[in-house]
């Protein structure tokens, strides 16, 4: 049973903390986080616990945890490796309900290090634990800065309502000093180091509850444990609070430095794609486009089915903001015709389409400026506008009327995104920002940020899928399968496969074939052998009796000769299905996610760039749909260029079985491989399907 | 004959400017550069033109052209649209060398406007004209403001060594203004606006050939003549002076935003993105990476063959700068194992396979940050060296430290780029340029940058491709080309296809047929039937005599019924070829650059992604392979998965032979397509030709 996110309260919110290894010098890192709180006035009680000194930093000190007045809600474990455990285990003895471990040395540097990191888990009996191996945690809004980052040191945290949650310490408190640094208030910053119990997904899930946060700001290397995160996922979902991510190591190097540090477990980053986007969480590529979604974010404007109208005086940046829309996906439709002939009319050097370039021409009488915005809202009915007025936004003379103009707009319409694209003094932007507009200098930094927003729009209105009803328990079979089996088992959960029949002799592969009609397929009918075709165990084009008849023998002899240990059952013979489309339909249990579904177009496509789409398992007829068509491939099944279209339906239905019967055979189903499914204009049916399952329990004390 | 690009010198740097339309007041058009340039000091004499006036701005007037006591080396023209033409054509009758045309009104109008423009130009008789309908251009090294725009009110360029060419004078000053804001020196910028004579290309072979410029940041929308930028390029490429462009309009939006504005050509821009790799030329997507990209450029270290070191003091960043790197191609070698072996012993919670995490703890001794950096260069030779270290960069009592120990390695090896991802004042991040260091605060800006200084290298380091040697002129015949007739002029070009006759009656064909041996395809034989497979004009797998001479009535009856006025030369009959991989080889004139050439995979591939590679012609085999082996798919040629590799060489020859043909055979070819060319593992072998001419000249008249 995952515990709630408001376990967390006690370390984000406490009224009360001891510092276990406090430090009377303000630069330790048990003499920091008591320096950061009493100079931002922590609203609690600190209890410094030191066993060599009464008084820190002027508070009276304690000798030790059994020497505290009272159990305070929550501690900072800041004493060597060894000492930690033990720490952590008095605490959780006095009741204290969280602790916040600073201490490393523990799964980040080895094995030995893993086994004391689960003693400590263990020692904590359900204290919520955070670390260890992290840098600790900072709320602003409380004063509490249980933290031992120098990033402080700058500045402190802008009032504001966006939350960071991040794995990695130093990139978290990286984030914020960017945030502070350009005026964004990141007042809630929690970084998970080791992640001992305290994931990511637990601080997201605590953010999205916490009504002070609107908006929340997440980094991650690798996520540990899929519960709590897609809990927090939903909850943020639910909530309508937008969580932007920046998910790294995707690359093979980063993947192996994400490893090589804090412990992490780096999993598929195409699983954790999929994952996130099922929530509707944004992935951002860099700290500056998280940065820029989140500021843009905090309008709380989500638009669904976003729109963009962009007013420009600059040809050429109107040119440029299109590319960058159309590389993202948002959408700039037309002026209407009737609403360009009034713009036209007003000011005939304007090029009204959309983007609308007013020109330099509309600062002669800034009216315009507000006419031209005005139809646009009302005429273009756009729900996002973006207006490029680079310096002249922040000339002098010129900003105070075109602020006005613009605010008159907003006022009107306040239910629209404005973002402005303007060069102007920082003073001049933190005016336009109080004024309620979003600023981003960079028109393509701005474009990305407007489409966040209509992704977290869309997502926030989209109703859950309906979850597929429960499947039976499936019962696996104790060994490997041959593919013949393996059909069987597949064709009980709804998934066709080609008309077959396994046979012994060679005269019943004759009648087999006849009853098909030819040509038929011939593979020689292993659960010894699950790649066949690799030993020329496959046979296609078989067009006549005697060469079934030959067919037989070429295969026994190949698979005596290649494979001498292997089981024989006999020799399948299959009608050769032939058109179609050939897909990839597979399962992949993903460590933390469990089974993961595959779909792609088969055969040489595989070989190129991945195209494919992946999904967590069970799931109904309409998210695979979604799947299949979401593959830049889906036109060749829905019918380009004359092509007969398959039959989509079926494909989905197969899928759709497939990802339930995943699910219902339980963990020890490795991976299937239903490699070519020939998609049909009528039906779908595997062609092959390998199944990969893990030996039974007892199989693995035998095998050890 | 193109002039040469010193004849821009007259209006780059002039010892005199007349002002025509020249005004008192300091905010209008021809005031403003008089304003700027007696606020900056020019360096030569400014002689305002104005009938009404007999001083301006303290400076004495001229009532007319012909009332100057001499002829100025340029002319700024700021008269109204119907003056400005007369005003040219007084200006070239005086002997002045060059004009800038503010006025607009011209091509970027109406076809009125561009018969003005043209007439203008007429009357300038090879005076050089910047514009019209230009913002103009400034050279702070001389003091020279011939620009109305109002973004140098808002502060002067800094000195610097880039130069800023545009086509929009909006989005150029843009431009400038955030590189000025953000200290990077930008003192030439020149604005082309409708290019009627002084082109893009101009402008970029000026600064190619300026002392004082290092470093060309360009913004193009579309390119209108080919031979200056493409001489251009070549003289940057030749004097190791980096191109960094912003080509907008690739979106189909954009495009047509990008014609309705400046009358400006937006051609196809992957054979501008072609043309621009082909020199070398990086091609930035937003205008923070043009800055980013330029300001890195400054350093002139281009290193061939580039790596990054990275050293980090987050193990979270060091992620991300590794997903950053793979993404663009920038390859992270590790470090080697001795090595590691060395800083491990140095600081055992180091991970210094590269990304090399020193963490914060080698900031307990400031000399393990330069023993750490001196070992990546040592050992790890790396060309490009990331340090990140976020805000403890700017910490007030480590970075002096820091920064001593960073100048001690670049002392050392002062022939490496050395990049910073700090969070920084600006006044730190100063300090930090000052002493020879890139600056990023983004690690992933970083990364973008570091790797487009790796490509300039490669693209300086490469010698020119041997040009192939001109092909003798090719007579095209006066009329449309059958496939028959296509391929036998192909063949003469040296293009293999598959063995075949053109015959007439059912008995050719079945002769033909026997001698290639069966299976054959037939396809009906007419010049009028281009597409012959939409009217059931093409037959596959033909296999005996019979079923030819079925296939002759067939197709002569199709081609009867679906288009009787065809003329119907006959059925051709070819062996059919099976196996191999289906390509497309084609050729499409580019109104810009002439004949372009272009290969991808045939079949079903060109319908998903474009995955096709394009050069202009004629290149010889060398290009054409490294053409075929860029594309995505290029390992289903190169024997992807045990299949057998394709004759690449004969590929390549094919390819080349095409683009040497196109040239030779002169303007009247507007495409050619071989689709497909079956590529097989002995040979490649066009197995369709469709060759587009347009009409020659006199037939152009009968049609009219």
């Amino acid at each position: 049973m995952r515990p709630a996110f408001s376990t967390l309260d006690s370390m984000l919110r406490p009224s009360s903390v001891a510092v276990i290894g406090a430090s009377a010098d303000p630069t330790r890192i048990g003499g920091r986080p008591i320096h950061y709180m009493l100079d931002q006035g922590f609203r609690g009680q600190i209890l410094p616990v030191n066993p060599n000194r009464r008084e820190i930093q002027g508070l009276p000190a304690f000798a030790g945890i059994a020497d505290l007045p009272f159990a305070p809600d929550t501690a900072i474990v800041a004493v060597p490796t060894k000492l930690a455990v033990e720490a952590v285990g008095q605490l959780a003895a006095r009741g204290v309900k969280s602790a916040i471990v600073f201490t490393a040395g523990f799964a980040e540097m080895d094995e030995a290090g893993a086994a004391a990191q689960a003693s400590m888990i263990a020692a904590a009996r359900g204290m919520r634990l955070l670390g260890p191996n992290c840098l600790g945690l900072f709320n602003a809004r409380h004063g509490f800065y249980p933290i031992f980052s120098s990033s402080l040191e700058s500045g402190w945290p802008q009032p504001g309502r966006i939350g960071i949650a991040s794995q990695s310490g130093a990139y978290g408190t990286h984030v914020f000093a960017v945030a502070r640094n350009r005026g964004l208030g990141t007042p809630i910053c929690v970084t998970t180091g080791n992640e001992g119990d305290v994931t990511i997904g637990d601080v997201i899930g605590w953010l999205a509850e916490d009504p002070d946060t609107d908006v929340i700001a997440a980094y991650a290397e690798g996520i540990r444990e899929a519960d709590g995160l897609l809990a927090a996922l939903e909850a943020a979902r639910q909530a309508r609070k937008p969580v932007v991510m920046m998910k790294v190591g995707a690359s093979a190097i980063g993947q192996h430095a994400a490893k090589s540090h804090t412990a992490s477990i780096a999993g598929d980053d195409r699983v954790t794609d999929a994952v996130l986007a099922e929530f509707g969480v944004v992935r951002a590529r860099t700290t500056e486009e998280m940065l820029d979604i989140a500021a843009t974010a905090t309008k709380r404007i989500y638009p669904v089915g976003n729109t963009l109208g962009v007013i420009t005086i600059s040809g050429g940046a109107g040119v440029l903001i299109s590319d960058a829309a159309e590389l993202v996906g948002l959408p700039l439709p037309e002026m209407p015709a009737d609403a360009q002939a009034r713009l036209k009319a007003m000011l005939p050097f304007a090029a009204p389409r959309n983007p609308v370039d007013c020109t330099a021409q509309a600062f002669n009488d800034m009216t315009l400026i507000g006419r031209f915005t005005d139809s646009m809202v009302e005429d273009g009915k756009y729900s996002s506008i973006l207006a490029f007025f680079s310096q002249v936004g922040g000339s002098r003379t010129i900003a105070p009327a075109l602020r006005e103009q613009l605010n008159a707009t907003k006022a009107k319409y306040p239910d629209r995104l404005y973002v402005l694209s303007v060069v102007a003094r920082p003073e001049q932007v933190r005016e336009y920002e109080q004024d309620g507009f979003v600023v981003h200098e960079d028109p393509t930094r701005a474009v990305v940020a407007i489409h966040a927003m209509g992704r977290f729009g869309d997502a926030f209105a989209r109703a859950p899928d309906p979850a597929p009803s429960p499947a039976a328990p499936v019962a696996l079979p104790r060994t490997a399968l041959s593919e013949a089996e393996a059909k069987r088992i597949l064709a009980e959960a709804g998934i066709s496969s080609a008309p077959e029949r396994a046979c012994g002799t060679a005269d019943e592969c004759a009648a087999a074939a006849a009853a098909f009609g030819f040509p038929v397929v011939m593979k020689i009918l292993s659960p010894d052998i699950p790649h066949k075709s690799e030993i020329g165990g496959v046979l296609l084009d078989v067009t006549d009796a005697d060469q079934v008849r030959d067919g037989h023998r070429t295969l026994l002899a190949r698979a005596a000769s290649a494979a001498p240990n292997a089981r024989i059952e006999g020799v399948l013979v299959a009608k050769q299905l032939e058109g179609g489309v050939e897909c990839i339909l597979g399962i992949h249990r993903d460590p933390v996610f469990g089974p993961i579904a595959l779909f792609g177009l088969g055969g040489i496509f595989v070989e190129i760039a991945p195209d494919v789409a992946l999904h967590r398992c069970p799931f109904g007829p309409e998210i695979a749909e979604r799947m299949i068509r979401s593959i830049k491939a889906a036109p060749i099944l829905l019918g380009a260029r004359g092509r007969p279209p398959v039959d989509l339906a079926a494909l989905a239905h197969t899928l759709a079985h497939l990802s339930q019967w995943a699910v219902a055979t339980g963990p020890r189903l490795l991976s299937v491989d239903l490699n070519p499914v020939l998609a049909l204009p009528d039906g779908a049916y595997a062609l092959d399907a390998v199944i990969e399952l893990s030996p039974c329990d007892d199989q693995k004390e035998i095998a050890q």
